[in-house]
């Protein structure tokens, strides 16, 4: 029997067996599996009468709430695409994400508003803008779609769209199908979810990545799932006392700000069981203070958005005996083997495994139900990834025997900063564009509270002068300020390069780095 | 990305992660996952040297081993369908299903030299006999096939056939198709296992209803699995102790003569996580021996070969509290509720949903995944059992508002003895064959021993004469053992029936059930 896999069929498991139980904890808003249900019926009540059509895409700016999960089943329930956009981004960058995904309608925060304000007049295809508040709550008041048959939905349909920036800087739209985002949370069901009596606290930003998977195997799962709306270390701590929470994903920055936190010790944090770290490096003593502090598992996770994105994590394996408590800790921290429905290897540019020594480094490449349909409106660039079946994520790392995985480098030159990817091209890009500068090179630099953070290696042209703030200030409204660098290095010598004329990354790089831990991403 | 669901994907997952591990545990056999996945690669070679082409039938006649478990990956491996026969029916039962089904290629223990001669007279079908031992090992010996490229496989393509006695009499075909197979396993995996360091001992027979998904989960968690050729209590109970086994599947017979064995205490059973019970009614008191027993959880679930089989487990929900432990145990007793990727509905006959107050029974349909294709060559039989997309189980049951089943009746009069399917049709027409029969009826009766067997009730024409021992050696060779009648009531008077002339099963089974526990199947 053939029922197309979508995960609309999570969203109706959670209703259809957990009617009567908390779905939703979104601030003041607590609703039950039937109650949020109902909600994202009258949601796509609201999308058809607005007009949508199969294939339209929707989208938001919003952080984490109750509206904008609405949205992850209410915009595929109208047949539409939900695109939840990165609200850090600046303007331009967003108008450009717009026009070039063409969304017809756009669900906003209040809190944006004056930038709602500046979307109306930059991007034309967006034809309505729905305030959350009332004018939201209007829209479902309207009516409410009946329950559709399950058949009617076609599985390799697009039903997400994310935008991340990738290897060029040009941020590119990731395509996630109906089968793709079902198969995946299944995985991270299997993986990671051992009862339905768990708790999901949603720190991780749903607009990222799909929210790691969570918010659909919660609902598959019929698990109680409690929303962030924006990570404030206290205020994480004390949800999980009053909601009980047994699970959690953080980046390392937001695991940091957590340990620091000195309300740390005044809530009870005993429910906790499993803490999933991943979106940059994480280290052996992150994990270790995570597990004194919350006496739960902690171990990462690696991605991709173009992964869904979760395809491998740092769990225990029954082949592998840890040799000390060193090496348990080193291996938590990993970037660990694959999930289930999810191949991986790491291979040399003729697509050979490389050995499995821990040693020769290769590149990582993933086959799986998990892989994007590929990049929206650019099939070149989703050429230029993919190859024989495989993607290539750009992520360079070693790998043993047993398919577990340490990821050494980035091909591709990202920067990732408190979770957030930043490209070094687009910074490059934004630099250049100053009349004064010659060349230019944009690299991570190590931090201590975002992990990375772009460092810049800036060449003038002769007889120009430029200052540090000057070039600040000229970068300002050009790229977000999350990938701003937070150093500059003026130069009156060329930067180093290769004999086919290309900038040396990895030798800018290693100035940077060198006494530094080896950097080692989860 | 899309990778076809097959469960193919389930053997290289094995073998690409735990390359190393011990695979298989099968009398003094024992292979690596490395090992097995070389040997179904060389069965695969085997059977397409033998001339197998795509959809071709390759049935087995065999007890638990590694080379059956061989088969259900080496025989689609060469994109051929696996055909495990039940062992236990009669050579006149195996021609009729063989002749039927076509298989090209006939592989079986050599405990079954003498039938496999009786067939290769009677079932022109099958080209070429294979022996287990050293003809099998010859053939694997041979060749190996190189590791293909699973994007050539057609997840809609049928993998799978196993035949099951059903509500007609006449044995049909249920085809599992890879995706079906995929995804069942995946739920079962999901549901059932914790971790990889879980060991599963294979007690069911494979060649029941595709060994309840246990293989291809195993294979996809890469756990241990250790085999019971047959199902000998003190046997099974020395396996749990030297292969440290966690799981295990029994139907309630089995169950009993574990619990009932002299050498219960004489082994270390310690290492028992799990038991699931299935195939046939449970009860509280089986489920409280079994966790006094071995100290862990024991709970029933439910499915029919047309489910891959797993449709719902009896297993906790974070949303039902335990009256008491007489209600726990009477829970974990009943049918249990659904499994990821299912979807269970209790109906009248107009398919709406009886209430859901335990009370109003209705009949079981099951929509999702797991559902078969069809019955083999036969469209007419397979469209009796759907409606609407729904497949009709001919299990009546009630339900709860926590989609908790409980079955009450079975609309097909099916006999389940011992875990066995007995078609009371079947019987009926067997008898029906004595020239002296007038008129018959076959409903289960209760048996402390085999939980139901069958009970006739004849009606001689006028004249004749028939003693219970002259049916009973009438039926022999005509049914299989299992299936013969252990009482026989004659009567002059006729048997009761419906204004359209149907017996009354229900009123001559009522008098064999009087005073005995209400049937509840688990």
């Amino acid at each position: 029997m053939h029922i197309p896999l979508t995960p609309i069929r999570c969203l109706y498991r959670g209703v259809d067996l957990y009617a009567r139980k908390t779905a939703i904890v979104s601030g003041d808003n607590r609703f039950t599996y039937a109650e949020f249900g109902e909600r994202c019926e009258r949601l796509a009540a609201g999308l058809l009468a607005a007009g949508i059509q199969p294939g339209d895409r929707v989208a938001y700016l919003s952080f984490n709430n109750n509206q904008l999960l609405e949205g992850y089943y209410g915009a595929p329930l109208a047949r539409a695409i939900v695109m939840p956009l990165n609200v850090r981004l600046t303007p331009a960058e967003l108008t450009c994400i717009i026009n070039h995904a063409e969304p017809r309608i756009l669900i906003y925060e209040t809190d944006f508003a004056p930038l709602a304000d500046h979307l109306r007049a930059a991007c034309p295809s967006v034809e309505r803008f729905i305030a959350i508040g009332p004018e939201y709550e209007a829209l479902l008041a309207a009516g409410r779609i009946a329950r559709p048959d399950i058949r009617s939905f076609d599985e390799s349909a697009i039903c997400e769209l994310f935008y991340t920036s990738g290897s060029t800087g040009t941020p590119k739209g990731v395509m996630l199908s109906h089968r793709t985002l079902y198969l995946h949370c299944f995985a991270v069901a299997a993986t990671y979810t051992y009862s339905d009596s768990a708790v999901e606290l949603h720190t991780i930003p749903l607009f990222h990545a799909n929210g790691w998977g969570r918010p659909q195997s919660c609902a598959f799962i019929g698990l109680k799932q409690v929303m962030v709306r924006r990570f404030d270390p206290s205020h994480v701590l004390r949800l999980i006392q009053e909601e009980k929470c047994t699970g959690m994903s953080l980046v390392p920055t937001m695991a940091n700000a957590l340990l620091n936190c000195p309300d740390l010790g005044k809530f009870d944090t005993s429910s906790m069981r499993e803490i999933v770290l991943g979106g940059a490096a994480s280290s052996p003593e992150l994990i270790a203070r995570l597990e004194q502090a919350f006496h739960c598992n902690a171990a990462a996770g690696y991605g991709l958005t173009e992964t869904s994105p979760v395809a491998t994590g740092a769990r225990t394996k029954s082949t592998i005996a840890y040799a000390s408590d060193e090496d348990r800790l080193a291996r938590l921290a990993s970037t660990g083997w694959p999930l289930p429905g999810c191949e991986v290897r790491v291979v040399d540019p003729h697509m050979h495994d490389v050995p499995r020594d821990m040693q020769s480094v290769g590149e990582i490449v993933i086959r799986g139900d998990l892989v994007m349909d590929g990049y929206f409106k650019e099939p070149k660039a989703t050429e230029a990834v993919m190859s024989d079946g495989w993607f290539h994520t750009g992520d360079m790392a070693v790998w043993d025997e047993e398919t577990y995985l340490q990821i050494v480098d980035r091909k591709k030159d990202i920067i990732i900063s408190g979770g957030e990817n930043i490209s070094s091209i687009e910074v490059e890009r934004a630099i250049f564009a100053h009349p004064a500068v010659l060349e230019c090179a944009v690299v991570s630099s190590p931090d201590p509270q975002w992990g990375e953070v772009p460092a810049a290696f800036v060449v003038l042209k002769p007889g120009h002068e430029l200052s540090e703030k000057q070039l600040c200030e000229f970068l300002q409204g050009r790229i977000a300020r999350f990938k701003m660098p937070r150093c500059f290095q003026f130069s009156e010598l060329p930067l180093p390069k290769t004999g086919t004329g290309k900038i040396i990354k990895r030798q800018l790089r290693e100035g940077l780095w060198v006494g530094k831990d080896l950097r080692i991403q989860g």
